[in-house]
């Protein structure tokens, strides 16, 4: 099933124990040292694994939530459909108030609520089933999703570019190829990628511990920088493009994404650097017009104050006050292009998208 | 001597102890979590000081090496003024060739050399003492310069201001007070400062760690971002203005600083914001015409790869590059006005630099 070139395990899997089903991931908070899998039994366990951003990506956040849905499912008791909604039905809010801007999973677990709500089964058993189909579907559709974009995606990127990234929209990110990996990935199958910066990704550190691991375990040459340095190298005229991913996009083409990616875009838009968002429709929030309405998660100040893994060692004194908000809004106005995988959208966004929708 | 009203010790001191001059300094490297002083009493041990970021902040590096040169000279056993000089000589270049980037290093070992190699002295010791006199004039008169660096820039900052900086040009880059955070000191002793933004500054976190350990002291308010937020605090209207240090300001008023600064730049004039660069005449080279022709120091790869004091844990998987420029040059046209303490000079630079040399 999973059929992307790729030297990464899944990143999201549903698989059968003897026990029942179980969700497998990759805990992303442990790379780059070790590769280690688990597999969560629980929904409190699924919940734990998206706030710890064991699995992280909103893709990725939607296939963990949806193949969560399911495991409980297939290890539920209840007798019948109605006994089975009920029973999910507060696992469901409960994976939905994990993180609050990617929108991914809020349209995965709508696709699953709609079968428990929906058609009726004959029994309990056969909804479970038919619900891990479900979610194994919308991660087989995740990741042929991806592919679709890097094909897309591949056709923006010249031979010999130099291609700037921020945090980790890749095969962790998704079901697996990635999304702005997955254009990275596809252009350099067909030999354009020179060069990769990859903007490690501050406080977490998701592209210089993830972005970078992918790209060394394909062979993809890239280079490491601090965040504050993509200006510096933006400015001796190293990078082509920039390639992102996004957790939604409203109707208008705004882009929310990892912290750091508005910079980014206006540091891209001074120097004349086409500036790229890679994602699936399903990032898309149909509902929102712009992105001031998109909520903005704040996350912990520890995740600044103390370096990833050393809880001794605060790098910020005591008094001093600490902001961490995990995401930020580009503009439609500094987006060059947003690649999905029904095809390239450019402004005016608001249409392009409609026909995408 | 030290007059700022400051709770923070000198950085940089030549000190006399029963075994001759020492150099006293503050070690940066383990602030914000303790407040340790160095006496360093041989000139390898001013350069790993100097080398290892103990001390840094060019007006201090500037200091060090000047009191490096006097506690030398005090240790010294040679006879007469041309023994001195061979002697010091070798000690000198040793110094020089610790950090190619600020340019007040060699300003201020210029003037330690010129001493020696000038009008002559009737024997080694009274020469070691007019050096020690120079090295004193030198510490405080950046003290001064600093203070009026604040004058000057404090000028500039309306009441209420939220003012973003970058790295650390506090008392502890400089003899005390410091340039950028002296204009931010004078500006909230006028009672104009709501907020300081501090941007962490990596690699090395001198934002975190030290910027904010001195607002903290002073108890001026501050927040610390990663600096891949500062674009975010900014579109969201939340930054009045940008001040910053420099390491060193060509003629045409291109400024090298610390890495990032270029990028704060950019997003400080994309959002209508002013800035300010703040810095002692000393740090300007008239000998450049661009910043192009500044040497920037790259630094080495662990610096991004293993966290601060972590040499355990790497961050960054093996097989991926590593860049590591410690500054960046930003170009006279992003620069609203350069803060000396002779007054504010403006664009263009080159005739309002001449007037200041």
């Amino acid at each position: 099933m999973h059929t992307a070139h790729t030297r990464i395990p899944p990143t999201v899997e549903l698989i059968e124990t003897p026990e029942g089903p179980a969700v497998r991931i990759i805990d992303q908070t442990l790379l780059p040292g070790e590769l280690r899998m688990l597999d969560l039994t629980t929904i409190p366990e699924v919940c734990e694994a998206i706030v710890s951003l064991r699995v992280r990506g909103a893709p990725a956040i939607g296939c963990a939530a949806a193949a969560g849905v399911a495991m409980a499912a297939g290890r539920s008791t209840a007798a019948d459909q109605p006994g089975l909604y009920m029973e999910l039905g507060g696992e469901i809010a409960r994976l939905g108030a994990t993180r609050p801007t990617a929108v991914n999973l809020f349209w995965a677990l709508r696709r699953m609520e709609h079968l428990l709500d929906g058609s009726p089964y004959p029994n309990a058993t056969a909804l479970a089933e038919r619900l891990a189909l479900e979610a194994r579907a919308i991660i087989e559709d995740d990741l042929q999703r991806c592919m679709a974009i890097g094909r897309h995606g591949r056709e923006l990127i010249a031979p010999g570019w130099r291609v700037l990234t921020h945090c980790n929209a890749g095969a962790l990110a998704t079901a697996g190829y990635g999304t702005a990996l997955g254009v990275i990935r596809a252009a350099s199958e067909a030999g354009c990628i020179e060069m990769v910066w990859v903007d490690e990704t501050r406080p977490l550190l998701q592209g210089a511990r993830l972005t970078a691991w992918e790209l060394v375990s394909e062979g993809i040459p890239c280079t490491v920088i601090t965040d504050n340095m993509a200006a510096s190298v933006m400015g001796r005229g190293e990078v082509d493009a920039v390639v992102v991913g996004a957790d939604r996009i409203t109707r208008n083409g705004d882009v929310a994404n990892k912290i750091g990616t508005y910079g980014v875009a206006i540091l891209a838009k001074h120097h004349g650097i086409p500036f790229y968002v890679a994602a699936p429709i399903s990032t898309v929030d149909y509902d929102l017009a712009e992105g001031s309405q998109i909520p903005i998660e704040e996350r912990r100040c520890d995740e600044v104050t103390h370096l990833a893994g050393h809880s001794d060692h605060a790098v910020v004194p005591g008094g001093a006050g600490v902001y961490n908000p995990a995401f930020d809004v580009t503009p439609n106005e500094l987006v060059t292009a947003i690649i999905t995988e029904k095809g390239v959208a450019r402004a005016p966004y608001e249409p392009a998208l409609q026909q995408f929708a």
